[in-house]
């Protein structure tokens, strides 16, 4: 199988947006993305124009998307003025799991950190996710902080 | 005591490092300031020009700098398009703890995080800052995340 990673365009919000809801925590959250696009587009217009954004969204061979994770670089005066690559909403199809595409991406992802001068890729995942919990240490990352949120 | 808070100009640069170098954790990292300030101008110049980053300066009675912290804003496609509000270093120097001052500095981010129009407010905090946590449960925050950290 070989994937293509591009970035996302605006043709790709309504498969990333049902790859958002397709899980049991984001159900909840996300989804309707026909019955009311705007806020998704509305957010898309804003990380499209700005290069500390990047959303990717990943192509099966017969052009269906089915990843998409989003990087986002912040500077900060902490570890000497370091910028950080934190990633968001990063997200596999069911069916195109176990065979190494979330490791290409996260891989792809930390490429790119590196080339823009990050010191530190940063993540946060739900306490639940148990299974994206362990790969996420195979791949170095280390689970050193709570993350903390608060709804307005 | 009447604290000031005010976003940090390039004179704060100084005493700001102070604080972020001023703990267990942050020592290894940060400080130096005098030595190389090179790498922390960069960085403010950065966060300066950037509208999606407030630094703020808390400023104690006298004028010394007792308080700072960094509140990002977010675009993303989650939870609907969702803007969030991110704070990073937030410090408070060892003797005005215990008075409420972090309580009010906190209380003014989500108040701007909340006009700003973000339906999030979240942050990481190293597993071993006990304290801090109860402090942030306190304030409405939820440990619901592990914050995983990759060091390039």
């Amino acid at each position: 199988m070989v994937y293509r990673l591009r970035p996302a365009t605006v043709a790709d919000l309504e498969p990333i947006v049902r790859l958002l809801a397709d899980d049991q925590l984001g159900a909840a959250r996300d989804g309707g993305f026909t019955d009311d696009p705007e806020p998704y587009r509305r957010a898309f217009a804003v990380i499209d124009a700005d290069p500390a954004h990047l959303l990717l969204a990943v192509l099966a061979p017969d052009g269906a998307v089915v990843g998409t994770l989003q990087l986002s670089f912040l500077p900060g005066l902490a570890r000497r003025g370091a910028l950080r690559a934190q990633l968001e909403a990063v997200r596999v199809a069911g069916a195109h799991r176990g065979g190494g595409l979330g490791t290409a991406m996260l891989t792809w992802a930390i490429d790119v950190a590196r080339q823009r001068g990050c010191s530190l890729v940063q993540l946060t995942s739900d306490k639940s996710r148990v299974d994206a919990h362990r790969w996420y240490a195979r791949l170095g990352f280390v689970a050193s902080h709570d993350g903390f949120k608060l709804r307005l």
